[in-house]
């Protein structure tokens, strides 16, 4: 049997050159149908969304971990998330063969394609999981160097535990959004370094943050940690994400608990989930880690990916984006597999669906840089637009958008786009007079 | 009608001097019977559980807000949470009426009563809902200021924010437990000042935090912040929160990002949630604010509760226990209200059933300090226990449980207790061999 990642597969389902998901690729997503309010799983390719309600219902999904099972019926991928690697891959493996143009059992029944073929323009993307838990961790070296220079002075740019794991912090689940989302500029406390006291208002410095997460699946047990060894057999998939996030109220509010508010007024995913099955072709080495971790964290073998990741901005009333930054996956100090090993090393459990976003990934050169604080080094060196235009931060209408691919020969393994819009504060007297519904 | 807070009200079932639970609490929980796995809701009366289930199915909640809702029929609380204050407030109305010693509906039909009033001995509690988000605020001026002194010296205790604004943090949902559930002491990173790099081991600092929460419902939209004058009515009741913490795990890791690893491993809750309404006769003054709060802080009126705290300790090997703290929720300088709108104030929504905990409960004296790091100042002055032993922190086999209640004249309305022991580490040799299921 050819494997799913084979470079020559072809599908019968047309895929635009240079599309992000070619019958290599196969992301999973969850959507809704314009006939249907139901959301549904879907896999993506070219153009089209594979409605895998169908597939499932026409007894598609007949291989011995999925037979029966009713794992890809939505709405959500909360339970497919619950099956464990062979599931994954089998369903993986199935739409390869379903979609290959040797295979007539869905080329050639045209009521199902009818039925199960969706333009993907005339699908509503919703997020991927009902994600219980949201960690943001830290892991990239050179943005939390420049973030420490900017606060601290080059001195003591990198806290003293910074080598030593991978720092994070528990991010907010409610206001994860699916790309597209409009983002309300916040409103709340901040203060002037010469201000004798805070005042309230929109936050002036609206950023965004390039990161990449995973979702969860199996989980582990509360008490049990999962081994490094073992931490890649409970990543599913990964997908792009930006934290977005107001400086001026994170500044004040953050010691010493951290991020609060500064960050959890919205989130935004990219709604296709690259599986980790689809990526193995671009697995490649990390960084070197001096000084070497402690043994729990100990990742022997290539754990980074090559993914370019760009983030673009296209300025409110003007119709082209341009690119901000572009960087990669792989600049990454601390791997996802330690990311896990760490978060759950104290018996902190992960359920399926679980959230784990990779912090804002910075690579080692300016024009690498993951957030608008860093591209513009707080505010000191304004960004020049191609429209004669200057940003330090955000402006409400900008809009911002992060792709990520992995380039192979001849065909790339993409995630799409996390795109928003940013719309201006609430007025003031709104903030007191809360419709009742 | 005589209201449910009556202090003159009787019930037909037996109410022990002293209960918690009598007839003018009627808390809200979820429960299994020993003859149904599926959780169901119920309110406790006594040493009884009135199981809602049967109360529904008999149609007793026939008024209008409840009638042909299924909103309590579990098996969680999160759908009666999501709706409003007059559906939770005929709920407590008409469970006053049916358990009173003048009403005959439940009273003399006898078939009812054998299948709806249950020992509470012989029922499994759960946790009441099914927590989206939980936050961690931080609002008593008297436990910041003691961790202050210790971290920072007397003259930098309070960090400047610290009187602007209700502090938070987000913590972990998938590690919350109901009381009972032993909580295993955590492994990870530690450093000591004098080490030059951090080791791993057992936690050698394990602390309790005696905390209060309130679960939220309905909820607000994204972008749409909840009022301060609106905050209470998205306020169903509170619990005992007891949120466990590794204070060598958390020294080590907590900065830039605030708590994680040190926290995450286990958050208890007791299973009674004690409605709003029924705390109404204690509601009284918070702390006077100087400076005075920005106004979307601004809450006129009474909006602490007088409730009073204390955390016992049951050493290992040892029966009885001791009482290591006394303290109140009355001394928050931050009230409920003021969490809410501050949490909400940037657009962050709420969903049904989020857990919003106080943060450690400390008083102005010793005796009244929320957690071992303070009753211990860091570990330099012990606590005597009765039996002749000396604790800074816990040991593995102490139990430690917090209880919680408001005096009224002739009547309390407690909370039960949240209790948890503490479990031994797992050894280094099973963090690496995760059994697979």
């Amino acid at each position: 049997m050819i494997a799913a990642n084979d470079p020559s597969l072809r599908s019968f389902v047309p895929v635009p050159e240079g599309s992000d998901f070619p019958i290599q690729n196969l992301p999973f997503g969850v959507f809704r149908r314009a006939d249907s309010p139901a959301p549904r799983i879907g896999a993506r390719i070219g153009d089209h969304v594979l409605d895998l309600l169908e597939i499932e219902a026409a007894g598609l999904f007949d291989g011995p971990e999925l037979r029966g099972r009713d794992l890809l019926r939505g709405p959500s991928l909360n339970a497919f998330l619950a099956a464990r690697r062979p599931a994954w891959r089998e369903a993986r493996q199935t739409l390869s063969l379903l979609l290959r143009d040797t295979e007539e059992a869905l080329r050639d029944n045209q009521a199902l394609r009818a039925r199960a073929l969706l333009p993907a323009s005339s699908v509503e993307m919703c997020l991927p999981a009902q994600v219980g838990d949201y960690t943001d961790f830290y892991s990239s070296r050179e943005h939390a160097t420049n973030v420490g220079v900017m606060f601290r002075g080059p001195d003591n740019a990198l806290m003293p535990n910074w080598l030593h794991m991978p720092i994070a912090y528990h991010g907010r689940s409610s206001s994860l959004v699916v790309s597209g989302t409009p983002v309300r500029r916040p409103c709340g406390q901040t203060k002037a370094d010469t201000a004798p006291a805070p005042s309230f208002g929109a936050s002036r410095l609206l950023d965004f943050e390039l990161e990449v997460g995973f979702l969860t699946g199996p989980g582990n047990e509360l008490g049990r940690p999962i081994p490094a060894a073992e931490a890649e057999d409970h990543i599913f998939g990964l997908l792009l994400v930006n934290d977005w996030s107001a400086r001026d109220i994170q500044k004040w509010e953050y010691q010493p608990l951290g991020p609060f508010l500064g960050k959890n007024f919205a989130t935004s995913v990219s709604p296709w989930v690259v599986t980790l099955d689809a990526l193995e072709p671009f697995r490649c080495a990390g960084p070197i880690q001096d000084p070497e971790p402690l043994e729990y964290l100990h990742t022997p073998g290539a754990h980074g990916f090559d993914i370019q990741l760009e983030a673009l901005l296209a300025p409110a009333g003007g119709r082209n984006e341009e690119r901000l930054t572009l960087t990669n996956f792989k600049y990454l100090y601390w791997n996802m597999a330690q990311q896990l090993a760490h978060h759950t090393v104290n018996g902190c459990n992960t359920r399926p669906g679980d959230l784990v976003a990779s912090g804002t990934i910075s690579g080692p050169t300016r024009e690498s840089r993951g957030s608008m604080l860093e591209l513009c080094w707080g505010g000191k060196e304004p960004i020049r637009l191609s429209n004669g235009e200057e940003r330090t931060f955000l402006r409400d209408g900008d809009r911002l958008t992060i792709r990520g691919w992995c380039q192979g020969a001849g065909y790339r393994i993409g995630f799409g786009e996390v795109t928003g819009v940013v719309m201006p504060a609430l007025e003031t007297s709104q903030l007191t007079a809360e419709p009742r519904s």
